[in-house]
């Protein structure tokens, strides 16, 4: 198998959580170039729970950022959320000039950073201001692998209550745009046929259910096909994921977090890869929290971890592929 | 296995659909009482498309209801729609006064009930009403195993926009009470464990994404405890269906369509079984539809209604073990 030649670059997350656990173990896994971005000794420390004395392997290296105070396993601490902000803005930098190829993120904790009175809304937010991109789109999937189920969100965190005047004309067409495109340049798939579930129970039924449908998403199906994408929809979100029938699309667009989720995390869990579509990277993540309590014991699982760098070593690959 | 003695009525559905071939095919896998609500020319035919030459096998019997006009597979006809309502009325009244144990409803076609005048907007209104209940809970169960996963459903048919303020504390209170008896009574679980999910994306994240947790379902689980039924949320939508997770519960009650079917429908396919709670009279149904396009070849999958109708055999099993 070909390998990439710049580092993906993982972000090592919250310092009393799992993240430089799994980070590192996930790391030693991968036979492509890695940078940790975290504290040395935190992660020199994990090193020697796996026995390892001296140095790392060949393909990690360390891009060190000091840690405020030493981290505690479990315990948050206020003081070391600089820290973690600087992780990340270090991974946007080294993606965006200093050539790594990837950004693979671990879990931070969105409360400890807002305790410290840094507005946080997560790791997207954060790396779509940096980018200065307008829109972005999270899809998940259900493991690394070709076959795997995809899911992709027109709306992520929105109350039930401001979803419908949230499905716009303008959104879906570039939530459609984003995401056919990434499909078709990082996942490398030559014509990739996307299923589009629709707002209300059953896709409105004709109207008898709701008018978003017809109002909102099906002008917008139309202008996607006369654009070029095969686009099937609106479906109703109950037998999309049918199996059999969910197998006919390299991704299925769902309207809102709890449509599209529960199948994609039923099926794939301990797996599952959360992707930020439409940034100028590629960008990846864990689809699972710090695990504080678990922190420390060396029990933590890396298939969520391993899944994340594995898909961003595929999707840098053919990013390279296609710029050589 | 020891057996029912009142006999299950199948209302055989919409006669230009797969209703009479799966109702038939499914009655005599079964081995225990049941009545056919149908047009008997109709019927036999599809016995003797079966090799059945004179009678059906004793365990089978049929309750005529004529058709108005001969049936052609496929092609549906606006007078047949008054025998269509007449065998659903002729199980209602069968199950209420002649002894019937319980209903299992074949599919009908919604569209040409309207088109020939008759407000209907299903099998589980019409039943509602003719019994004179002010509330019934549909739930879905994956299979008629005992393991199954089973979801009930807050609300039904409710458009997007409209949901928020469908979700009352009344409306839960009921539907938590309905739900908890008929799995002690009916599926005869001696404390059932039920998972709720909340209405917003992670169940509201205390407040962040949407209010109704905090103000509305919150209060209804607490009213619900303190009944002494073994309750637990609100829990995130997207993670309550997690293998490991989900076993842990009896059934899952999902605010709405969309967050709790697609994942019963992915498990559950080809034997998924729809069951309305709350009725005086135990009612299961098929979870699919007419299939007019295939009507009449023989080939219909009988998956449904076999769960249908052995479940429908189970809870009356259950419900006359209770009442001796």
């Amino acid at each position: 198998m070909s390998c990439i030649s710049a580092p993906i670059a993982i972000t090592t997350g919250e310092p009393a959580g799992i993240g430089p656990e799994v980070s590192l173990k996930a790391a030693l896994a991968l036979s492509a170039p890695v940078v940790l971005i975290g504290d040395r000794s935190l992660l020199m420390n994990e090193a020697r729970k796996l026995g390892i004395e001296g140095s790392l392997p060949g393909h990690i290296t360390i891009d060190h950022v000091p840690l405020g105070v030493p981290a505690k396993a479990g315990r948050l601490d206020v003081k070391n959320v600089p820290y973690v902000i600087e992780t990340l803005a270090r991974a946007h930098e080294g993606v965006s000039c200093a050539g790594y190829s990837a950004i693979v993120t671990a879990p931070v904790q969105k409360s400890i950073i807002n305790d410290a009175g840094i507005p946080f809304s997560g790791h997207t937010e954060f790396f779509q201001e940096k980018a200065h991109v307008s829109r972005v789109v999270m899809m998940l999937v259900s493991s690394p692998k070709k076959e795997a189920l995809r899911v992709a969100l027109a709306t992520t965190h929105v109350p039930i209550r401001a979803l419908a005047d949230t499905i716009t004309g303008p959104l879906l067409d570039d939530v459609i745009r984003i995401l056919h495109r990434d499909l078709c340049h990082d996942f490398a798939i030559t014509r990739p046929r996307i299923g589009i579930t629709g707002l209300n129970p059953h896709a409105g039924e004709s109207g008898h259910i709701g008018t978003e449908e017809i109002e909102v998403i099906i002008p917008a199906v139309k202008r996607a096909i006369a654009q070029g994408v095969l686009l099937e929809g609106p479906l109703p979100a109950d037998t999309i994921f049918v199996p059999g029938h969910m197998d006919k699309y390299d991704a299925i667009l769902c309207m809102y977090h709890d449509q599209g989720l529960p199948v994609l995390k039923h099926v794939g869990f301990g797996l599952g890869v959360n992707i930020t579509l439409g940034l100028p990277y590629i960008r990846t993540s864990v689809d699972h929290g710090t695990a504080l309590d678990i922190a420390g014991t060396g029990t933590a699982d890396i298939g969520s971890m391993t899944s994340a760098l594995e898909l961003a070593h595929f999707l840098a690959k053919n990013r390279e592929t296609r710029k050589a």
